[in-house]
């Protein structure tokens, strides 16, 4: 393994050069961030769940016709994926007020929004990744109009679905952080959801008690972060041998339009 | 004049009851603020000055078709205008970088953006006025997708014409704000230019020398601020006596579609 060449370290993964041209392996670290990476430190176990809550979720978005670079898991910390040329933009999808957007706009966390809203930050670590707008995002033209728009109707659709997925095992999905790469097909590209979808990017409140089961543990020294990244595994079924065998190969055509549901465990 | 009724003190005008229902007195102090109101001074005449530049921007904008607030100029200080119910946006147009925006995504000062930008924040000085994009404007309603079609086509407008405006006095027109309002008539709504335009709100930069007459002057503590509103007032031909009898009444449609250029003075 120590051939292989590494492409790039940030602060939850690493990428290697993938084993043909237009793949990379994405390596799942226990190293959390929080606050622009202001603060430091490790979850315990944290990069192979989320490596197996990733597969998860991709999969199950690719049999929805959501287009992912997700190819399959390689091992408890790897998955292959195809490589695309990353969009610099955090697209965020909020359900309820929670986070920097309760000290920017006055909202008390916890308060659902009046409709989903869907938030743009330029990906610039040395900025601190600020929110724009979509007008910023056409003058630097980071994206292209019909590229912002397929990326704004995948982010809609998403949500529906981890909505659903996530309600089904007593989660509320409060918000959730997405990353999209551009693909060249010859002459013509086209927008696939990329990076991860995991604990990390996400806020995840328990139904029942409202407990946060999400980096926030982290970011607010709650404790308890890698039991709650854990519990997020467990109720999808991914903790109990069920659900684990490698991934299903990226398909989009197959099952396009089909919405199978995720089974329910209990 | 003590008998009228104070409606609201901002930072930089008092309103009043105007004489029939639907109308409003601005009010032009000499009081300046800067960074959300942490900087507070006075720059001598500028309610003079304000008063007299933005009648005379809102009547030649009027002029192409710009509905707005502006009903006649009153005196020194007060303009009576159209009681709006305002939108609670700030509305920037930008052609050049500079200030809040060099800092929040890496640019130059003085750098020409790549297309003329619109930014709105939300109105809110206890927030700090934050920038925000159209989908927080839809999520909390704060204008309507048709309303903010309108804002958005008027703001390019306003820009263009404010250019021409400019130019033909060696000014450039680096950045300004807008604020819109409200207005009922029976039982629909539309929206029309509110506040003011002056150099409060506006970067204007010398073509030949770069030097800024502006409020910038005031912020970042360059002196010679009167002189320099002085000095835009002085070019646009509102100093010597023209073009300074009392406001042309408010008449959108009389002149609608015809674009009448500013009388270049020397
Ligand atoms: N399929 C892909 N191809 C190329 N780059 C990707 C892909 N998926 C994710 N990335 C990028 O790889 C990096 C993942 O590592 P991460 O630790 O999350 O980095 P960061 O600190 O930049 O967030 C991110 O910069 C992400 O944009
Ligand atoms: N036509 C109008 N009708 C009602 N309110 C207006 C109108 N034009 C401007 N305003 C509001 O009046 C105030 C003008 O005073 P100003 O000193 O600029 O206040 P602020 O400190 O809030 O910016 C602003 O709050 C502005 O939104
Ligand atoms: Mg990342
Ligand atoms: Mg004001």
């Amino acid at each position: 393994m120590s051939r292989r060449r590494q492409i790039y370290e940030g602060k939850a993964k690493i990428l290697y050069e993938g084993p043909e041209p237009g793949t990379i392996i994405q390596y799942f670290k226990d190293d959390a961030t929080a606050f622009n990476a202001q603060k430091k430190g490790t979850i315990n176990g944290k990069g192979v769940i989320n490596n197996r809550i990733s597969e998860f979720v991709f999969t199950r978005l690719s049999h929805i016709g959501i287009p992912t670079h997700f190819i399959r898991r390689l091992n408890m910390r790897e998955q292959l994926v195809r490589q695309v040329e990353i969009i610099p933009i955090e697209v965020v999808v909020r359900n309820v007020a929670a986070g920097s957007i309760c000290t920017r706009l006055g909202l008390e966390e916890g308060e659902p929004l009046p409709h989903t809203l869907i938030e743009y930050y330029y990906k610039d670590d040395a900025l601190g990744d600020p929110l724009i707008a979509e007008e910023h995002i056409a003058c630097f033209n980071w994206a292209g109009p019909e590229e912002m728009q397929d990326i704004a109707s995948m982010a809609i659709r998403i949500n529906d679905f981890l909505c659903g997925m996530f309600a089904s095992i007593d989660i509320r999905l409060v918000d959730f952080k997405l990353e999209f790469g551009r693909i060249y097909d010859q002459d013509y590209s086209r927008i696939i959801l990329a990076d991860e979808i995991s604990p990390d990017g996400c806020r995840l409140w328990d139904m029942k008690t409202g407990e946060k089961l999400d980096k926030d543990r982290f970011r607010r020294d709650l404790g308890g972060e890698e039991q709650a990244y854990q519990e997020v595994a467990r109720r999808l079924g991914l903790l109990d041998g069920e659900n684990s065998g490698p991934g299903e190969v990226f398909d989009l055509n197959a099952h396009r339009g089909k919405l199978r549901t995720t089974p329910k465990k209990k």
